[in-house]
């Protein structure tokens, strides 16, 4: 039996929020445990919509922000399905904060989260293939590789000296 | 002038939450973005107690969440600092959460979130070194710098290449 | 001097929810206050960026719900300006709810909000028109009219016997 | 069998709240969301109270903020039932703010909810009448029915041209 | 200059809530400390119309919780003033939870809150005398002298062999 | 059979809290109510190591609120058993609040609250006997008595004069 399809297109999600006074810290800048608590929930609504099940967050790669989002900015998070595996989905994020009435963009990060389908009793459950279809979504697809082999090494589940992908990155290029 | 130096243990921070329904998901578990924020404000707060400062979120390690944690488990979050960078200090997380009318632990996990220390108007102020005393304290100190050869990596601002002390990993060993 | 004119599309904003257990009642159906909650966020942001002011609600149009959105469906409410009036802005929010693990969608609401744009001391300011561009969008600006007589009857600005527009309504077709 | 009959004042409800800064925008003003979230809970409960079912939000009539409510003010809200009609039931809400320190109020709104009465699994039941008992109970119970009709044509459940109670506003009084 | 005099009934608040999933622990009851929680604010507010100024919780008397209050009950809290001293005022809060579905009555307790009267920046102010009217009232006030000195006493503030009202309790009757 | 036992250090539970926005009220002071609240927390979760089951809160003693704790200061809350009585236990907090950028202790408080221990069905449960091992614990254990008769003189189960333990402090010292 072959396995579904379907494009990254298929689950993409916008979600915005705009930064209210129990979001900051006492800079009055957003925090960022609530800027990944949104990630959180975007990309689990993006992974959903892959999958068509419940998922579960199985793991969160490297987050670096670097300018300050303030109280009052608008926050613009877009998330769709990256590449699968077997039952785990890697979700792309992108996130846009405005002052807008300023007109201004205030700074854009962008993440990664991995979920994981599961059945009613919390076991995996196979998921569709993701079949990119741009030109970046294909590079997404082909970067997702390398990011599984960096989230097993770090989870020490790989050694480092298997990471074909990746190792490639230190020897060359 | 030589800058002030601070043992992990002076940043150490524990704190204790129950899940309760707003944190969870359908399947009653905790939400990965809900336990993100948390950790945040744990390692804020070590952070905030190592550079006697105010601190801005700058990065979040790889974070993997292997089992879920349910409604009404008690989360444990300990953080302390690592190690410090000028106006940077790593600090990691460590998380057991327990069912404890059960008496028994359901999950653990570590992390590493990274904070520049700022004055009152946003800009970074030098900050104390991390001096390790206990063995494993030294060993979180020495990784720290690997761990931020690949955050540099990682967000573009270190060509792999030159990541001496992370190349290592994928070569030898 | 001419007025600024934007387009319906440059006001657009969509926002992506999840049903969580503290957004419901007993019955586990998310609650009409918390919906409208999220209406007016999606609706201030869409003012916002019409007017690249503040914006402060000035009124709400009546609003049915009909079928109830469950913990757990995934709500999206999509928000753009219809017309504008001097300093105030009528929006259009379009609300949908789905099963995702179900692939079905269980609701569909839409409301109008109304915003008045102000300045740093909260006194109204001019913003753009509205200038409608598809079919649809025509026919809401159309209709804002008819809308606004109703507000202004509703709230006792204006006496029945002076609105025209929606006179018509009650009289012919 | 004669359906049972209640007054007003068997349903009448007050709630206060004091508005914290998670409740305001960036003017430092109640949100109209969080307002209307809190008519939802006080109107809920008087309809409860009517009808001593669960109840679910029905509809929400036009709604018109005029003056801003500031952090810090203390808001009360009370809701009685004013006309049931089979199985839902009409709630009046008056809201005032005031200003305590300074001893004025400061704002003044009304607004109608309709809720649905229904059993444990949301089918709806059957409901005691109001029965009006002072002369305003009485005006708030005839004008019901306009309302009413107005909220049929605007769900688009009824013809304009059927809404006699209605029509007679634009032609005469 | 005289004093102002102010009766309890000038400061009478009533507060209404519904209980929702994230206020409950994992049996589905009111958690002690939201109900705390919202006994603090319904006595603030009481706090502040007695004294026409912001108010800070002094502090808490015992509070004996005897019946599980369930998820969905409505808690009815009840709040005034029953005996001022030079700049802090007691507050006695009467608390009701019913399950309105099934019209019972499920819970009642009260406690009695303190509160300082406070200027901007902090400073106590003096605030106007409480007088009694109704028989309750004027034992309420009454009763008021001798809780203040159990606080003084269990704050260290005040020697038990000084408190002449309280000693008597012990002694005789 | 004999009682289990257990030491005040196992059930000690530290748990740490950053003052946010939401938590203050209009002075920028943490509000009374949100402290209590995490006070419930912290010591339902010491209850819970103590006894191994679910518990509920029975009880709270007077607190007194001296030191005004400000946004964005850190609030350190302890907490353990001091003594138990067939199926409640008494457990006390300490609370210390630092304005860590200042280095700078600017609050401490302490509480005891009561809880029972009950199972699935809510009915109370027999738990471990605390056994004091420190002198402090001692004196905290040889207090409870004393407190507990206080709480059943206040809630209205003992007569003042049955009240031996309590009655003593207003004779003689």
């Amino acid at each position: 039996m072959t396995r579904k399809k379907k494009s990254p297109r298929e689950s993409f999600v916008s979600m915005t929020e705009m930064v209210l006074p129990n979001d900051t810290n006492t800079l009055n800048n957003l925090m960022g445990g609530r800027l990944m608590h949104w990630m959180d929930v975007v990309s689990a609504i993006a992974g959903q919509k892959h999958c068509n099940s419940t998922v579960v967050t199985a793991s969160v790669d490297n987050i670096s922000f670097r300018t300050p989002i303030q109280l009052g900015n608008v926050v613009t998070l877009k998330a769709r399905a990256t590449r699968a595996f077997n039952s785990s989905v890697e979700i792309r994020i992108d996130v846009e904060a405005e002052d807008i009435p300023k007109a201004k963009k205030v700074a854009s990060h962008s993440a990664y989260f991995t979920f994981v389908a599961v059945d009613h009793e919390g076991r995996p459950v196979e998921i569709p293939e993701v079949v990119p279809e741009t030109e970046e979504e294909k590079q997404l697809y082909d970067g997702a590789l390398r990011r599984r082999q960096l989230r097993l090494i770090l989870s020490g589940r790989m050694k480092p000296s298997e990471a074909n992908e990746l190792k490639s990155i230190f020897e060359g290029t």
